[in-house]
């Protein structure tokens, strides 16, 4: 009799991006360990010491059915599994809570296991600084371990959810393409043998599978109060938004948010792409950006090149809006004379000869 | 003392895009009238009869509002101003109504004034098939009349409810890009003097200050009991999904939506134009796909060019899912020498020697 369905979804899920870290594994140049530079990953399984797969986990039931998955699949493949779960210190009793997911994660037979206090700041509100700090601690146990990579339970509702967050700021198809199945993580982007350091399996899997696959597996699981604390955005998209949704629409909303957020990301790719070819032809031989190149455009890659050229000038990428971009468009497409444009981070662009002038004040 | 905001708000909505129609107008060769062949209209105002702008009214409070906006406007520019409302048979006393907004247009200053009865057949649902009907009438009185354009009175609540419908179909950014500012309406696109035919000034208004406009100015709306039918996706999602998620996300979502519906119409139709401009470059000497070369596509590139071979062999767009094309572009990326694979309309794709063979069976 094999295991129970969700638990074969789980399994199947992890086993896949396993053997993707293997592949990634074998490609790349091994990358330096732990910042000490005495040694390498082996770039392929059975060549050395095995390569060592992390999973982040908080106790919630996500994150415990990935532990279990990774437990089970990695010594499969010769692969050494271990865990990480972070104590944000935002609530009473929080390391003991962190503690018991560490002694959970041993009893899955995970070694390494961790429990990482952070101190959480306050830039970007509660949840931006819980996930700086977090992501921060998960890039250093990654760095001591030498790991190959670090999984993260997100599933496709996380995604749904995500995409929905994004459609809220309204600023185009990158805040709708949510998580990406592999990532470089916070401030890892270029860093050697970093960028793919953070990977999802369960983006295509959802929450009740995760929870169910606990169940059945009699883990027990710690369910997050923020998550169902109406003061945060997500938790009422989560609780409220969401159900009623698919009230409307039907039960094919999260997956489709889910598959709009891959459209999306693919689409954005592609566009980012454009744009950063066309740059270097709207220039003029000092650089200067040529309105009447600019113009000839389609509106989708020159808007990007205007987002690419304000953010170049030292404009933070996090504070421009599609409306700062728009007026600055408008000195191309509707030109009545306007004076210079006020842009985030003292950045500002005027019209001048024929040419757009964006530079720091 | 000026208008009231709301008065003010809706006039200069109608008021730009009278101007545009105007300048539209002014630039294209002048169209062929009523198909008798027997008169043009005028391209500029002032130099013959002066040319007809129509409105689309079902009586409620957005339409009315346009009217009431088109009324004013048009004369201070030298146009024509008449009324069209379609009476779709599907309510006891529908005739009655209709002659009733008749009467509302014309009370307004409207003129030529139509209601005109029209026979909702059943064809993909009864709202798909009440649409048809409705502009299938639209088209037909603007062509008798000659009309230089047709008003339609859609919100920006509007705009952001299609954006959610396109939303939970997933199946990529064409359908988030909502309803466009100008069309050809459906069936109309490639038609002398029609691609502009349709225009909605109201899609940056809410539905608020549309409703406002009419009570300062006393006019009497009529609320469609379709509208708030739960029977009807776009109805439920109105009154209960939109508010919920509103309440998650915060007062800004419609607007939110509604510059999304804009970002990804142009990224859409920048997309669409660099698959066309790519479709050539893949294919060989004999006008079939090369696979390596479609390889080397950007992803979002690569499935556009997928879905245009497949709908050139015969499959009806509206039929074809991502995931169709997701299954042929495995074809290409993920390649283990696989069948071929049915598509609606009984097109297949399948591999064969390193070309993709897609045709109707």
């Amino acid at each position: 009799m094999g295991p129970h369905p969700a638990v074969a979804a789980i399994r199947l899920a992890v086993r896949r991006v396993l053997h993707d870290v293997l592949t990634d594994l074998a490609e790349r140049p091994a990358p330096v360990r732990g910042g000490a530079g005495r040694g390498a990953l082996l770039p392929a399984p059975g060549a050395g010491s095995p390569p060592l797969v992390l999973v982040a986990c908080s106790g919630g039931a996500d994150s415990m059915a990935l532990a279990s998955a990774l437990a089970f699949e990695a010594p499969k493949l010769g692969i050494r599994a271990g865990g990480v779960t972070i104590d944000h210190g935002l609530q009473p009793g929080s390391d003991l809570r962190a503690a018991e997911v560490a002694t959970r994660m041993a009893a899955l037979g995970l070694d390494p296991v961790e429990a990482v206090t952070v101190r959480v700041g306050r830039e970007g509100g509660p949840e931006a600084a819980a996930r700086d700090a977090r992501y921060a601690a998960l890039d250093d146990a990654a760095n001591r371990f030498g790991a190959a990579a670090v999984l993260l339970g997100h599933t496709r509702d996380d995604q749904a959810e995500t995409v929905l967050l994004g459609l809220a700021r309204g600023s185009g198809i990158r805040s709708l393409s949510g998580m990406p199945e592999v990532s470089a993580g916070p401030g890892g982007h270029g860093a050697p043998g970093r960028t793919h350091r953070y990977r999802r399996p369960f983006l295509q899997v959802d929450r009740q599978t995760a929870r169910k696959a606990c169940m059945v597996q009699s883990l027990p699981v710690w369910d997050d109060p923020h998550n169902i604390d109406p003061a945060y955005t997500r938790s009422r998209l989560r609780h409220e938004g969401l159900p009623a949704l698919e009230k409307a629409l039907g039960k094919g909303v999260v997956e489709a948010l889910a598959r709009t957020a891959q459209l999306s990301r693919d689409d954005a790719d592609a566009l980012d792409a454009w744009a950063a070819e066309a740059e270097a032809g709207v220039r003029d031989d000092d650089g200067r950006l040529e309105c009447a190149k600019l113009y000839a455009l389609p509106p989708a890659v020159r808007r990007r090149v205007l987002r690419r050229a304000v953010v170049a000038a030292g404009s933070p990428a996090g504070s421009l809006f599609a409306r700062h971009i728009e007026e600055v468009d408008r000195l191309i497409t509707g030109w009545r004379g306007q004076g210079a444009i006020n842009l985030p981070g003292r950045v500002e662009a005027r019209r001048q000869g024929g040419r757009l002038v964006i530079r720091q004040g």
